[in-house]
């Protein structure tokens, strides 16, 4: 059991929790909590840390709540080290600690990947986003609405930041992502391979974000949090669109601005969808004679 | 010049910071900023404390950007007292503080009034929502959706949370909201007169949330964000809606959840007003022979 605070595995951790130059460098992420333990498959697990109080719950105890008996279950496959609980509370990045933490290797993927998928593939642009939570947020609505990939500029927050992988809830480990150098780059490399790429602005002279097909191949692109996109992304995106506001209200949140494009998309393509069903069913029914 | 931690009005201001009851009891609340201070009513400022940095930088500073010429200008209309930076510090829920701060008095609003406004209206009822971010993204974006009222259950964090009025971006001095002793029964009293109550729930076995028209009155019921909403507010609501989510997503943020319903309702209305506006054109186009 660890119980230095000196230990050079606690240093590391604490350095990999606090710096993402540490992270990149080390191919690597810290997961905390019990639900992104059980989501983290299984190959990619590194290390994992549990607090002495939780093995000894896990070990002891008959009757455990389902995620601690799954937690047990998958620690009988990786190796892990107990750490004092004062110490673990010391590298935990959370007020009240659930007591497990993990490395987890990175999986790199780069915008070919991400651009190679399905034809009417949906994706994510985000340039200079900076808040935590709004990038674990976007990554969350993502995946429930069916986006394919994500693609950042490298001025926006890190992805493996320990406050963006609690709001992506387990996302992170589903939804391919990449940095870029050049959010302008990726933007002409998309509309050059037949994606729409549409520039969120809160210009009304922009159309409302609803006037547009989005069931063919589709990218949404947001802006920093408070000086929105940059003129050159804005300039090379195929549209530009806004989502009408009333009242007072100045902006949305960049997240939710994000959600609202992401699930005007998959509405869309969700009642074409049920479209097609109806149009082939009625095709191919039985005549009644 | 306030230049002592022990000085009754800092004691107070902290006091008001910290704890809903302090505030209820004083029957106001605290704004924090150069932007709250401005949309702040005018007639509805009670107090306001300056950094004695930002007092030297409106007093002799020529050229200031806007928002401080608008601060300055404003600060003209109401009194204020200047408190030394590190007594400003200690009473600051931010980071870093802009070095104004504003005591607001509360605009007390019934069940009655809320509900006593357009026939068309739309609301939000929030039952046992606990994050500060959701509530205040909830009401902010309520704004800009066109929301008439938003009701909330008493479990509810409290909206003059420094961190909930925060993230509001100035819609608490413009989005009618009340806290109910039962939600249950505010459901049934909406129901009673004929607004339409749709319980977001996760479970599949409800409708998709599109697939319900949300132009005539409407209510949206969201819960907890661990636990959802009660069976009982579900069971009292006339529909239950979900909304559809692809992957391994096992939810989305509450307050995402609430601002893609408040969305579909807006474009519901936006649509319906334009096709109005198509056919009324076409009614009195004049006839050409």
């Amino acid at each position: 059991m660890i119980t230095s605070p000196s230990n050079g595995r606690i240093k590391l951790i604490r350095e990999l929790m606090a710096h993402s130059k540490a992270r990149k460098k080390e191919g690597v992420f810290v997961a905390e909590g019990v639900k992104m333990f059980l989501e983290a498959p299984e190959n990619e697990i590194r290390e994992v840390y549990l607090t002495e109080r939780l093995y000894t719950r896990l070990k002891f105890e008959k009757e455990l709540p389902k995620k601690y008996e799954d937690c047990r279950l998958k620690l009988k496959e990786v190796s892990y080290e107990v750490v004092a609980d004062d110490i673990f509370e010391r590298i935990s990045d959370t007020v009240t600690p659930q007591g497990i933490l993990a490395i987890i290797d990175r999986r790199e993927y780069q915008l070919e990947d991400i651009l190679g998928g399905r034809m009417n593939a949906i994706y994510m642009v985000l340039e200079n986003l900076q808040d935590p939570g709004n990038l674990g947020t976007i990554l969350r609505t993502a995946e429930a609405s069916g986006v394919d990939g994500v693609i950042l500029g490298e001025n926006c927050v890190d992805m493996y930041n320990p406050k963006v992988i609690r709001s992506t809830m387990g996302a992170i480990f589903r939804v391919p992502f990449t940095y870029v150098e050049n959010v302008r780059e990726a933007i002409r490399i998309m509309s050059e391979r037949g994606i729409s790429t549409y520039a969120a602005i809160l210009s009304e002279d922009a159309k409302e974000y609803d006037a547009f097909d989005y069931t063919t191949a589709t990218a949404f692109v947001i802006g920093n949090e408070g000086n929105g996109l940059s003129e050159e992304a804005i300039r090379l995106s195929t549209s530009q669109v806004f989502i009408p506001m009333q009242g007072e209200a100045e902006s949305l949140n960049a997240s939710m601005a994000a959600g609202i494009l992401m699930y005007e998309a998959a509405r869309q393509r969700r009642h074409k969808e049920k479209q097609q069903k109806r149009i082939f069913s009625t095709q191919t029914m039985p005549e009644i004679k």
